[in-house]
């Protein structure tokens, strides 16, 4: 059962032979594997690298290092759903399943307090490292509606569009879930599609997940 | 926007004409719309009717209906997570998506206390009415790993099975997410394939959500 081995995300570059780890991660690991001997990790730096080390006194010894390519990289674009723990939610779940990047969006509508990137961010570390992934999730904003357009080309979920298997998805990307009062109607972005993900209305995390599910798995068939 | 008329699950059958409601949804609708004259709801029995009609003084006042065609059903057994409010999502995000069944998966390594089933079909009730759907996703449990048969054909979501376009989902699959620590040697289930469903290791609650959409997309296409 290699679950009990630490998977860390320490991020790069990294020195030859081995890396420092910084004081919270050396509590952490002290802590929680109450052995203060060498003990076997993995490790990633969140840009595809990942290897097998030996941790003793806040340093890991490298070991058998590999690459693991992306897959075609998937951005969501999420109005904070109301509730922090929901939004704590997304983030997690996004990350567990690898992808590339979520966008805080900022609407008239929006509901939620924007959560701060750099709370975000840590909850995608930890994920990463639960996950044992490789590629860590980036996330930014808040960014306006107007601005999607900077990051890619926007498909809308909406229960009126259509399913997916039946949109072409551009490569660019960005799966936009609104808030649920809907977009006020001076801010309606623009959009290249409109994807249905379910028959029942789905709140903003339900939609964010399906979402990523169903888009992962069209861009690696 | 239609989403401030409440969507209201009142099991059937109804007599003709006008639905009593019970107490406590009285009581909170009441309080809910602050309004006592009659106003205009939507209802479901969860068996496919919906209607709108309109609420007054504890009775609604029947409207138009439609019988709303269930999708190809999809049964996913888990093994409930850790913690409490992961176990919720899973009910509250599989009702969401329109799952028919959940069950509530009993193994030797199972982390967290089996929740009580009468409870689960509370959350899926809110989570129906959230959702504005027509079928009740039914919730068992706890159910032995030796006993998954009796519902279906088992197919294993694993880290080393396929991907969903190179597995076989017989009608009667049941999707199945064991506890995070594996099962135990003595207590595997029969299974007639294992699905991979995602590069990364994912949580409990994770790995049935995205089952769950994968299965409902397949179902449907």
């Amino acid at each position: 059962m290699t679950r009990h081995v630490p998977h860390l995300y320490l991020p790069g570059p990294y020195e030859p032979g081995r890396i420092g780890v910084v004081e919270s991660t050396r509590l952490h690991l002290e802590k929680v594997l109450r052995n203060l001997g060498p003990v076997a990790v993995t490790y990633t730096d969140g840009e595809g690298l990942s290897g097998s080390g030996v941790y003793f006194g806040g340093w890991i010894e490298r070991g058998a290092e590999e690459i693991q390519e992306r897959g075609h990289p998937v951005t969501i674009a999420v109005s904070p759903p109301k509730n922090k723990s929901r939004a704590r939610f997304v983030v997690e779940k996004l990350a567990e399943m690898g992808v590339a990047r979520l966008l805080w969006l900022a609407t008239a509508r929006t509901e939620g307090r924007m959560p701060r990137v750099e709370k975000s961010a840590l909850w995608a570390q930890a994920a990463l490292e639960q996950s044992r992934g490789s590629w860590l999730m980036e996330v930014s904003g808040p960014v306006a509606v107007s601005d999607m357009g900077r990051f890619g080309s926007v498909l809308l979920a909406d229960p009126h569009g259509v399913g997916i298997d039946d949109i072409v998805v551009p490569e660019d990307a960005i799966l936009c879930v609104g808030p649920e009062g809907g977009f006020a109607p001076d801010e309606l972005p623009e959009v290249v599609g409109k994807l249905r993900l379910a028959r029942n209305l789905l709140r903003v995390e339900t939609a964010a997940l399906v979402g990523a599910a169903l888009l992962t798995h069209k861009a690696s068939s």
